[in-house]
């Protein structure tokens, strides 16, 4: 229903232009400050952390979004504006101001977005600045991805063309990701724009649901940043028949699978990590049981450190499993290690430990099923090995 | 109220002995297989773990201990016989048949206990083996200590004499901890002795509260191991005036003190840890609330990564305080970090950077405080950082 667009990107659907400068935010020379604009209004849907600390942006970005309308997307990176009390939301404030005044658009179709140290307050004298000379083009995704990283190795994005009854679109979106990660509703930055004309009440629920089976099942760390948020924009300029709930599969299947491929290279970007971990929960008494017991054996610090060095202890699967809270009975239990069964009815299943070691090796991800047996409920989470660089990165991160 | 016995350990008690041999559980040379009996027969109380894939141990000795009495505790390390199914249960039942012909009771007073990798059948030739070869003392309790340890650097154990208004007793106690460690209604393996007579039902309260303000509040990396048990032998040897609820303050207060001791002792020792942790949550809306925000922080892994690098990096505190599900309110929040502000009312607290990191990295404990300012629910937990050497430890643990 969809085709892969060749290095797509946030601006490859209609009247979506982006730019990004070197602000000094951050203390090396890579891009640090952002803008994203629609030619023309959108329709805006987001999802936010569910953090009870929420960094000065997300609570400003969600009284923008409220009323389902924004225009214009302005981030950094360098610093998270978090935990940055009532100076904090001044200076939020401040940078959609500042946004919306080289944008010709009111601050109120701003949405703001920061992401880097949390407790520091913003350079605002450097953002004021910058802004104006943010040149904004169609061709400028990808210098706006770049913009967001902080301890991301790879810029993250994609985009889809989507042929569907109802006409032609584009659905592309934008992530950064890399550490304090496990997201609760919401995950890092994230930024999706679509030209398709999309009913307003069809809008947040796919998005709802996209990121439901995307980023809310990615685990780095088992933390959840206050800043985390996902905002898609839809300018319509696409022209197709409006998508609505009784025709949005295809629409539907898009916004999945750039919020899936985007969850994915997190989790294979991840800070310090050499190995995506996919791991599929079959057999659970219901999809909520199945979810959450993907979650706890993909964000197991054990687990990871044995994937990490291609050690094949299953046995720490099976532990993470049985603290996560969903039934387990142990006598019904089947194990498979990249395909290859380790465990059968709560026993150890014997296999070629040496083969299995240097297959582990030589890939860059590992495949955990576990089959409960107990139901049909089926859910996949995604995670990433925990390398001694992972804590090398995260303990010296603002000294 | 009670003084700490010098050297003390499980076999301070009047009353019980213990021995340990190297049996060829483990790979190198090291006691892995030990015996601990009291010469008369003993009200028992036990916690296990909460993980639904519980350890043959755990299963069999949850059944031996249910009405209340033990006489012995037969133990190895090398080997955790979890996930091993039904022929795990019987090679755990072969384990206290054979301790109990030796000792020459009955199998049913045999608390039976394993600890190591999951997944892997004990070898029971070798156990059948060195069970005779085991000589118990009444100095025998370092030696059991040191027989169980399994990626522990250092033995865990103490004992403290009481002198209550009924009369002298002794409580002394040994753990193992080291790693999945992440204890919910239990830990990983300890044994408590104490010759004080003492009521049969309050001997499990007593327990219970003891090990809910210590063990349940302590966290290496997030896993709840299969294989978790606390265990509690009180020969009434003392001859004190029998312990029960109406005067059990000082054996109360003592077996908290022998428990905290041990769960702080795990988590000075646990894999790859330099520091001992120590977080307090004040000012909560309740208890409950308290506990479990504390243990949220103490378990982030970008909090112990930042602790790692003494690097005052206090917005990780309050990101994972923020995820942990108790209420607060940013604007209420004061932080302290080494008992310096580093947080008031929600905004930045400036403070000496560098005199802060030069303090963190001269001492070998850290103790975060946050004062939530909503109520008087109040909670310590313990943890360690988390090091490149954790994950080395456990990236190859049975490769």
């Amino acid at each position: 229903m969809f085709d892969l667009i060749a290095s797509g990107n946030i601006t490859s659907a209609s009247g979506f232009s982006a730019g990004a400068v070197h602000a000094g935010i951050k203390s090396t020379d890579d891009l640090d400050l952002a803008i994203l604009c629609s030619r023309v209004i959108c329709k805006a849907a987001g999802v936010f952390t569910t953090n009870q600390i929420k960094s000065a942006p997300v609570v400003l970005s969600q009284r923008h979004i409220a009323k389902g309308r924004a225009q214009a997307i302005v981030v950094n990176s360098g610093c998270a504006n978090a935990c940055t009390g009532q100076q904090g939301l001044t200076d939020a404030t401040g940078m959609a101001n500042l946004a919306a005044a080289k944008l010709g658009i009111p601050p109120e179709q701003v949405v703001v977005a920061s992401t880097g140290v949390i407790g520091v307050l913003l350079p605002m004298d450097r953002i004021r600045a910058a802004i104006p000379r943010i040149k904004l083009t169609d061709k400028g995704g990808h210098d706006f991805c770049r913009a967001i990283m902080t301890t991301d190795t790879r810029p993250k994005e994609i985009a889809v063309q989507v042929d569907s009854k109802g006409g032609r679109f584009t659905v592309g979106g934008v992530v950064k990701g890399a550490g304090m990660i496990h997201p609760n509703m919401a995950t890092m930055l994230c930024f999706i724009t679509t030209d398709a004309v999309v009913n307003a009440d069809f809008l947040p629920a796919a998005l709802h649901k996209a990121v439901d089976c995307s980023f809310n099942m990615v685990s780095i760390d088992g933390d959840t940043s206050p800043s985390d948020c996902v905002v898609l924009l839809a300018n319509g300029l696409a022209g197709n028949k409006p998508v609505d709930f009784d025709d949005g599969d295809a629409f539907q299947e898009a916004l999945n699978e750039v919020c899936t491929h985007l969850a994915k290279s997190i989790a294979r970007d991840a800070e310090g990590a050499t190995k995506l971990v996919e791991v599929t929960v079959e057999g659970a008494e219901d999809r909520v049981w199945a979810r959450q017991a993907a979650r706890a054996v993909a964000s197991s610090s054990l687990v990871k450190a044995a994937i990490h060095g291609n050690d094949p202890n299953w046995g720490r699967f099976v532990a993470a499993l049985g603290r996560s809270g969903a039934r387990v009975r142990g006598e019904r239990l089947d194990v498979y290690l990249n395909d290859i069964c380790v465990m059968k009815q709560g026993s150890p299943s014997p296999f070629d430990k040496a083969g299995m070691i240097s297959a582990m090796s030589s890939r860059d991800n590992v495949l955990i099923r576990l089959c409960l047996n107990l139901g049909d409920g089926r859910a996949t989470a995604w995670g990433c090995d925990l390398s001694e660089e992972y804590v090398t990165i995260n303990s010296a991160y603002t000294t």
